[in-house]
Formats: C-alpha cells, sequence, structure tokens
C-alpha cells in the first residue's frame, strides 16, 4: 500500500514524464504543459490510485484513468477560470491571462479530449467507466452552469447550493474512487460505496472551504479571508444566515452587501455568528464528514487496506483521526 | 439504401426528437438546442451512416456514432466562432453572440462531452471507435490552433495550409465514414479506403471552397463573395498567388492586402488570375476530387451500394456525375 505522498510522487514522475502531448502546435500545447506542471493536490488521480489498491497491487488501466480525471479536472480549471475572469491559479497567471483567450478555450478543449484519450487506453469494463465518466462529466458542466446562474439570482435555496457543490466538485471525486475500484474489480456494491465516500467527502471539503474563507487563517499562497464577502459570494454562509435571519438582521445582510468598505468583512462575520451560520456550516461540514467516513467503513476490505484513504480524507477536512 | 435527403430526415427526427439534453439548467441546455436545431446540412452523420448502410442495414449503434459527430462539429462549431468573434452561424447569431461569452464556452464544452456521451452507447468495436475519434478530435483541435498561428504569420506554406484544413476540417469526415464502415462490420482495408475517401472530399471541398469565395455567384444565405480577400484570409488562392508572384506581383499583392478600399476584390482577383492561382486552385480541387472517388471505387462492395455517397459527393463538389 502506497501513502498519499507516494503516490502523488509516481503519478507525477510517470504522468509530467510522459504527458502524451506532441510537441506542435506550440501554441496549444505549451500552455497546457504550463499548467499542468504547476501542480495542485493531484488529489482526484491519487483517489483513483488508492482506490484501485483497495483491491489489489494498481494496474496499468488506473494509472491512465487517474491521469483522465487529472486532465479533466484541468480542462474544468481553464474554463472556469475565464468564466470568472480569474487572474491566478496555483498562485500563477491563469491561462487566458497569460496566453490570450482563444487559447484558454482551445487548451481547455484538448485538455478535455485529453481526458477521453486516456479512457481510451483502458482495457477493463471500458463501457461501464466511459459512461460514469460522461455522466460525471456532464454533471460537472451542470454544476459550473448553476454556479454562474447563482450569481445573478437572489433565491438561491441552500438545497440548490448541496446540489451544485455536489456537482460541480464532489461527482468528480465520486468517479475517480469508483473507477479506481471498479478497475480493481470491486463489486458494484463496494464501488458505490466509495462513490458514496468520494460524493461526501467532496461537499464537506467545499463547506469547510466556504467556512475557511470566512474563518481561517491566511493561507499560505497568501490568499486573503473574506475574499467570498467582498465577492457578495453566495456561500453556505451566506445562504444560511438569509434563510435564518429575521427582518432586521435580513436588512443589515442586505445593506453589508452593498456596502464596499473596510468594515464589510467583520459586519458580516458578526451578522453570521449572531446568526448561528458559523455553527450551522461547522455542522454541516460535520455531517458529511460523518456521512463519507460511514461510506468508507462499509467498503468492505479490511481496515488497513483502507488507512490511505481515511488518511487522506482526514487531511483534506483538516480533522484528527 | 437510402439517399442523402432520407437520412437527413431520419437522423433529424431521430436526432432532434430524442436530443438527450435534459431541461435544466435551461441556460446551459437552451443554447445547445438553439444551433443543433438551426440545422446545417448534416453531412457528417449521414456520411456515417451511408458508410454504415454499405455493409447492411444501418445499426443502432451507427445513429449514436452519427449523433456524437454532429455534436461533436457543433462543438468546434461553438468556440470557433468565439474564436473568430464570428457574430452569424448559419445565418442567425452565433450562441455567445445571443447568450453571452460564459454560455458559448459552456455550451461548447458541453456538446463535446455529449458527443463522448453517444459513443458510449456504442456496442460494437467500442475501443478501436473511441481511439479513433479520440485522435480525430485532437487533429480538429490541432487544425483550428494552426488557422490561428496563420491568422498572425507571414511566412505560410501552401503544404502546411493543406495540412490545416486537413486537421481541421477532413478528418471529421473520414473519421465519420470509417467509424461507419467499422460499425458495419467492414474490413480494417475498407474502413481505411473510407477514410481516405473522406479525407480527399473533405480537402476538395475546403478548397472549392477558398475558390467559390473569390470566384462564386453570391450564395443563399446572401455571404458575399471576396470575404476571405477582404479579411486577407491566407486561402489556397492567396497562398498560391504569393509562392508564384514575381517580384513586382508580390509588392502589388502586399499593396492590395494593405488597402481597405473598394476595388480590393477586383484588383485582387486580377492578381490571381495574371498569376494562374484561380486555375492551380481548380486543378488541386479536380485533384483531391479524383483521389477521394478513386478511394471510393477501392472499396470492395458492389458500386450500386456506393451511389448514396458518390452523388453526396458529387453534390458537396458541385460537380456532374
Amino acid at each position: 500500500m502506497h501513502s498519499f505522498g507516494q503516490l502523488v510522487q509516481s503519478f507525477e514522475e510517470r504522468f509530467l514524464n510522459t504527458l502524451p502531448f506532441p510537441q506542435s502546435p506550440d501554441n496549444l500545447y505549451e500552455p497546457c504543459r504550463y499548467l499542468l506542471k504547476l501542480g495542485g493536490k493531484r488529489v482526484r488521480p491519487v483517489l483513483c490510485l488508492m482506490s484501485n489498491e483497495l483491491f489489489g497491487d494498481i494496474i496499468e488501466d488506473a494509472w491512465h484513468a487517474a491521469a483522465a480525471v487529472e486532465l479533466f479536472h484541468n480542462f474544468t480549471l481553464i474554463h472556469d477560470d475565464i468564466m470568472d475572469k480569474a487572474p491566478l491559479r496555483r498562485g500563477q497567471p491563469t491561462i487566458h491571462a497569460k496566453y490570450g483567450l482563444t487559447a484558454g478555450i482551445l487548451c481547455g478543449d484538448i485538455m478535455n479530449i485529453y481526458s477521453y484519450e486516456q479512457l481510451g487506453y483502458i482495457t477493463r469494463s471500458l463501457p461501464q467507466i466511459l459512461q460514469l465518466f460522461n455522466k460525471t462529466a456532464i454533471e460537472v458542466c451542470e454544476g459550473q452552469q448553476m454556479d454562474m446562474d447563482f450569481e445573478t439570482r437572489d433565491d438561491v435555496h441552500i438545497d440548490e447550493y448541496i446540489q451544485m457543490i455536489t456537482l460541480k466538485t464532489s461527482v468528480l471525486l465520486a468517479c475517480s474512487l469508483k473507477i479506481g475500484g471498479l478497475l480493481g474489480g470491486s463489486t458494484e456494491g463496494n464501488a458505490n460505496k466509495l462513490y458514496a465516500f468520494g460524493k461526501n467527502l467532496g461537499i464537506a471539503f467545499q463547506l469547510q472551504d466556504d467556512y475557511l474563507d470566512a474563518y481561517g487563517a491566511v493561507d499560505k499562497l497568501g490568499k486573503q479571508n473574506g475574499g467570498d464577502i467582498k465577492a457578495n459570494k453566495k456561500t453556505y454562509l451566506l445562504l444560511n444566515a438569509l434563510e435564518n435571519a429575521n427582518n432586521a438582521q435580513r436588512k443589515q445582510i442586505n445593506e453589508c452587501m452593498a456596502c464596499e468598505d473596510e468594515s464589510k468583512v467583520s459586519s458580516m462575520l458578526q451578522l453570521f455568528n449572531e446568526i448561528g451560520a458559523d455553527v450551522a456550516c461547522r455542522e454541516a461540514v460535520n455531517k458529511y464528514s460523518q456521512m463519507a467516513f460511514d461510506a468508507l467503513e462499509d467498503v468492505a476490505v479490511t481496515s488497513k487496506r483502507k488507512e490511505g484513504l481515511h488518511q487522506l480524507a482526514s487531511y483534506l477536512l483538516q480533522r484528527e483521526h
């Protein structure tokens, strides 16, 4: 059994050294290499590999599937960054910022296609895996559309928000795990438990991200706290606060959203605290975390084999385990 | 055996009536439906279906493959139109013009993925077909990148131009035909002949398109002649003229490209005629057309079965047959 760190290293060695991109046209592939070499946590490929290793040695197919999910994830980042007009990714200029809109669109497209190219090498359960990947890919785009739609809506319900983050973030984690399991010869039942583990882990992670953006320490990349509040982003905290506010508090929230001065973040945090959105968010993180760990418990392999996934989930959720 | 018209009708009935798109999120799927219902000649799906019918009745897999190539083609149109800043497609507003950049990017993405979703239903030769489709999809994006690169280059060689149009346009026609054949149980040899037929047909068609843009009658959508000349587009005509011009003529071409007045098109056409680019372009159309028809001849099924493909190619190339 391999640790998270070992698998990240092996994946990067195999993946970055054997990147399927040819040299030409350079304007197409150079930005792709640039982004992939910027790093990222490689969580999705490692989940796929760990899940495969639950059932035996990691097989060649699983490396291809791991590359597929990493390529797909990076494709979505490139296009999301265009839609979000984001200047930075992993602390460096985004592709469209560095190379222009055309490069951003086309590099995203080709990376999406290269994810399927990797799937094309899979020799086991290809129809089932292709169908799962397609379903997931569709859901991720639907999640992104919901996220875009939320920006201009003022009636977003918290259940819709959970659905949006499930589609945009969680199903790809779930899919990575399920494919790894299926390629390992897992039963459908175990594969579905792995899917549930990934799905709930993803939701918990995203809700925690919402929480930490408001309440966490400044992170290593210097990302400022309160960015979501400043941008009036409809996070779990804001939606929960709006849902549970009394009339006076709702008025204050709306005033706070309309204001641009320095006190905006602290005023909003105070409202969140008054209304109890902070506690609700932490409880939601715990609820989905627990569902994730319960699903992992239910995967019928020895606990020892599951240690890597358990540790990775704990690391992502910053939980002691 | 079915005619082009019959297959277009059947495809549209099956395809548009059973569009795989759900209702929600509406902002994602409505623009997709809008574009697909605008029509287009449906050449790629019909090539796939006709090619399948060379070897027997059209099978269910072939309808899925036909939908896949049509979806993929429409995906590329959506994103190309963004990169080209094109306001119109099929005489109507492009998706990004009508719905905005985000819709353009995301609808293209989802249509790309839905093309793979259709492939996911294929029950015969899936690995081979997926790999061929992936290779083709990569080539189409590479062709688009080359096309973009050519805009700012002044040293494009005519061989590179042929390579660009081969990748951007022809390989998808070729792929459509080959997949149809493979799904019909064609031998590898026949499938490759079908591929060669489509590839050369596509090149001939694109070169003819260059020719007609300069020399053809005003088309039904009111597309003006000389659009490529006005835009200084590096077509076969311009590249051939530049390659064969003497120094004085090359100077005149460059002056003509720099000018914006009304005589631009007629001056350039006169230079093309002087240098013989018009004849060279017609000869190139004939050469690739002949290679296409020769490849079709070589497909080892009765001539009668090939009549539909022969007619379709003749129609596309506006040739008497």
